[in-house]
């Protein structure tokens, strides 16, 4: 996170969605990949961060794709392939949850701790503990923070990260709280179709086989066959479709390569949908 | 749905845990698979349903592993994979949502609709002409139902299915509200292991693979050369492992065959970790 770290370049002052809060670990990503120089535009959905973005009303937006504890955040599968956008870069956030409360606040009189039901299922141990605390969902981990700060509340807390606290003059009464320290979240930054330059790294596709047997192998041989390293599977459902799938992959391979453009090239010619969905750098 | 419909014999009286209340989709995946003389012992989650059957409180459970439209409930494979259980049969329930309100309720009076949010989620187009009424999200499709007789409430309704409202003596407002007609769920009934006869028409492995290039290729080629149909892939998270992958298969294939035993015998030659998490009929 030193400002020596490669960042994507964008005009200053550039507008990028993200869901959650100031604040939230999305936020972070926005920075990770972007720098500071941007403006941070928050969403209540991810649904609203993808539809700015369809809709030009901004140019940029950072999605959480998957978490290293929770798995994949299927819905953004979904958005991805229903807006016209593709994948410019990719990111990781060590994901730290803290207990957070008004500065008056003391930990013994806390009755209510808000978050996302994420945070609070990777915040058990510490939440068994708090025996006499109810556990209250939120939309997001930092707007939970932004409610009690608003709300004036001196016996409720927040799980969310540190950035929250300071955004919103808040104090840390427990740090690094989460149950499992591999805890990271992967965000893609998405915009417009063709806006950006295309290339880096990894690639990402998505498309949709012919229900016979064997299909999903011959679809894999194309990258087994170059030596080109999958990352990552996901399959999601085709609505109308009952038992067929969508499936996503993550390629380490640019899509400037030779092995990598051919290897699109040949499975485009099995499969019944195509699509590339980014092919881009992490930052 | 027939009495003729193939069942799993069990002994009469059989408790069989399902996630959800009395007239649930759940409740009518337990009598598709084992008739109607047995005994449905309602679970408030998932969890709780796969714990009862671990700790030998009841033999058996009913849970649901995807929808056709949602997709796979993915939390249930972890806890498929965490439990020392087995698949026994599987099902498929047509999910049909209907609007339902006590026998008194008026439709234009209706000012909430309380309902599990994957069913609210999937009657987005007639709940947009609901205008005035609130959506609430509750714990379960029956349970909301339950909760409106409960406490006689003449403004608020539920979405949930037909057995739902003839349990709790409600009426049906409004029939068929969901957007998408092929709406189905699969549910597995799961038992200890080693207490059921294994054998049928499907085959659930989960394995682990080392992180190397052509890895999962070389576990489908297992499937392919014996031309034994995958009919569905799933990947789950490692806890500790970041972007290290569980992989949940589903094969059109019965244990008891020379090919599937053969096939499996060398997939688990390849992989880190390997289960048979079930073979089993369709009923």
């Amino acid at each position: 996170m030193s400002s020596a770290r490669k960042r994507l370049r964008v005009p200053a002052g550039t507008a990028v969605a993200f869901q959650g809060e100031l604040g939230a670990f999305s936020q972070r990503a926005v920075y990770q990949i972007f720098g500071h120089n941007i403006r941070p535009t928050p969403c209540v959905t991810f649904d609203e961060a993808f539809e700015k973005v369809a809709r030009r009303k901004v140019p940029l937006a950072v999605i959480a794709i998957e978490n290293s504890l929770a798995g994949s955040i299927h819905q953004n599968f979904d958005l991805l392939t229903k807006h016209s956008v593709e994948a410019i870069g990719e990111t990781y956030v060590r994901i730290e949850h803290h207990l957070i409360a008004h500065p008056d606040a003391l930990l013994t009189a806390i009755r209510q701790i808000y978050s996302h039901p994420v945070a609070l299922a990777q915040c058990q141990k510490f939440l068994r503990k708090m025996r006499r605390a109810e556990k209250v969902s939120f939309y997001d981990t930092a707007g939970s923070v932004k409610y009690i700060r608003e709300q004036e509340l001196r016996t409720a807390a927040a799980i969310a990260s540190a950035d929250a606290a300071r955004i919103y003059k808040m104090k840390v009464l427990r740090r690094s709280i989460e149950d499992n320290r591999e805890n990271y979240t992967r965000f893609l930054a998405v915009a417009l179709r063709g806006k950006y330059p295309q290339g880096g790294g990894k690639t990402t596709v998505v498309f949709g086989l012919k229900n016979e047997p064997g299909a999903l192998f011959k679809a894999l041989s194309v990258f087994a066959l170059r030596n080109i390293d999958l990352t990552k599977i996901e399959s999601r459902p085709i609505h109308g479709k009952p038992w067929e799938y969508l499936f996503y992959l993550d390629l380490q391979s640019d899509i400037r390569s030779r092995a990598c453009s051919n290897a699109l090239r040949h499975l485009r010619e099995m499969t019944l949908y195509f699509r590339v969905l980014g092919s881009y750098p992490t930052y």
